[in-house]
């Protein structure tokens, strides 16, 4: 599988380690927005000016669209979608439908196939909840999130004026924590599952209540929830906040029997020191997979549920061994 | 979705159970060996002598097999695959490709589809221990079972002469569940990572010395772990050991970053009040997914593996929510 890296943040990079971990894949190029001529790849992956994504058209059998989606994506992924069998990690839950009917039509135009939406939430973690939805009828889901980086929550905080970096952590409540240790699932409103703290670091001379005041009230964000904000300088959000690790966990409870006598929990947990390079890893599965569909013919967009589990797997895997 | 459950034990009850849960099915028969005319379904279900199953051909979608996988399953599964779109819990983890392969000749000779070794371990942990393979490429995986009643275990009891019932638990060792209580995947050897509790109920004036030395030697089963037997009366066994828990846990852990220098786990629990009701749920669920796949035109036999989850859940369920 020869795969084409769109973007090269923290997330391009990931794809690029993984990718390197992997014997039936290869990176065989990076596209940058920046001067491809200033940019060094970790590996030896040769990078190319964006605008230059076309002439590869032939070499590369898929892309990876490492790029964000609030800004990138939205436009990337439709308008790649009709030259390129493409994978992205599209993460705004609720536009998703609206995100996978653009590139559903892009990849149909251009009879290619596009998977919109992996990583670990959404991906992983979607389909965890599918097989509560499916095996737990009439059940209970929770997912908590953290302790971990959220990426979007720091961006936001960075564009408020006076600011000149952040670092937002995303984490569970005592409480969820407490029903989660117990093996329950907690049934609280989201302002109360989850609680965060952020690392400020301000301009000389800036207004730090004013900032602090702008952070604890931002609606969609921070607003209703438990938040903390710390002021620190540069060099310490530098020493101390460096890394991108997250995790979480899906909850899901039934019952069953007769009366539902019986209680029934199933629960999936993830721990990661590096976030964009865990859905590096998932983003290349996924890549595989649908190279797989393609040749099999489908075409058009799908997500992690069209993907049977099998078809992930490196060439040579005996499936059955997992069995 | 109308199902026939054939064979009427613990799980045949518990597929039935679980049928009664889902609005887009219905259990439309029972079909068992023994007299139907003294055997009373749960629910309003019809029962009919097993001989009689190929008379009510058109007025099923699909068999739920639910006979054991030592004596029934390897026989039952491909006679039925010819005439009926069939789905098996067959757990013997070495004998699948044997299984397979004899059900995949039969389900094609009849243009039916088949999928085998459903449940959880096979099935919900075989789909686990895929997404390890996939995303942690060089990971390591360990599967921990229990604590919980082993169905072959206690059978292999019970053939022991002498012995009148007997009921076994398997569960992870200390030392194999300090290492997941840390976030640790053990590496022991499998008979480091299980022990096991045997109650057994022994005829009056048999040879208990015997008895337990038969168990605790016995090669495959007992040998090698460390095995506790406790004589217990019949109304003892009944009284307490009379429920059918089990549960268990997979374990995943990879590295990743330029050198290895970040760790990632992952992990998937489950604990059932009613091993038999959930994977009953698990039977219904992976039913509801061969219906729609031989719709689309697939025959033959698939696993687990071979499934798009999204193809598990009812008619109805917005996918894009549980993204």
């Amino acid at each position: 599988m020869r795969v084409g890296i769109v973007g090269y943040g923290n997330l391009g990079r990931g794809v690029e380690l993984a990718l390197r971990d992997c014997p039936d894949a290869q990176a065989v190029a990076v596209f940058t927005r920046r001067d491809p001529a200033v940019l060094q790849a970790l590996t030896d992956t040769r990078v190319y000016a964006a605008e230059d994504i076309l002439s590869l058209k032939g070499k590369m059998d898929i892309l990876i669209l490492c790029g964000g989606s609030s800004d990138d994506l939205p436009l990337m992924t439709p308008a790649l979608a009709r030259d390129f069998n493409v994978v992205d990690s599209f993460d705004r839950h609720a536009d998703i439908p609206r995100h996978r009917a653009r590139v559903e039509a892009a990849a149909r135009d251009g009879g290619r196939l596009a998977l919109i939406a992996a990583g670990w939430d959404p991906g992983l973690f979607s389909v965890f909840r599918t097989f509560a939805a499916a095996f737990f009828p009439g059940g209970q889901t929770c997912t908590l999130w953290g302790r971990g980086v959220s990426q979007g929550h720091s961006e936001a905080i960075r564009r408020i004026p006076g600011v000149l970096d952040a670092r937002e952590y995303t984490l569970p409540t005592e409480a969820a924590e407490a029903a989660a240790r117990a093996g329950e699932v907690p049934t609280l409103p989201p302002q109360e599952l989850h609680r965060r703290e952020c690392y400020v670091v301000a301009a000389p001379g800036a207004d730090r209540a004013r900032i602090e005041r702008t952070i604890r009230t931002m609606p969609g964000y921070f607003a209703g929830y438990d938040t903390t904000v710390t002021f620190v300088e540069m060099q310490e959000l530098m020493r101390d906040h460096a890394a991108l690790p997250h995790g979480g966990e899906v909850l899901a409870c039934g019952h069953s029997g007769q009366g539902g006598e019986h209680t029934r929990r199933m629960s999936c947990r993830l721990r990661l020191d590096s976030n964009p390079e865990f859905t590096g890893s998932v983003l290349v599965a996924y890549a595989r997979a649908v190279c797989r569909m393609r040749e099999a013919g489908r075409v058009g967009c799908v997500t992690v549920q069209d993907v049977p589990p099998g078809w992930l797997l490196p060439d040579g895997t005996e499936e059955g061994s997992l069995l």
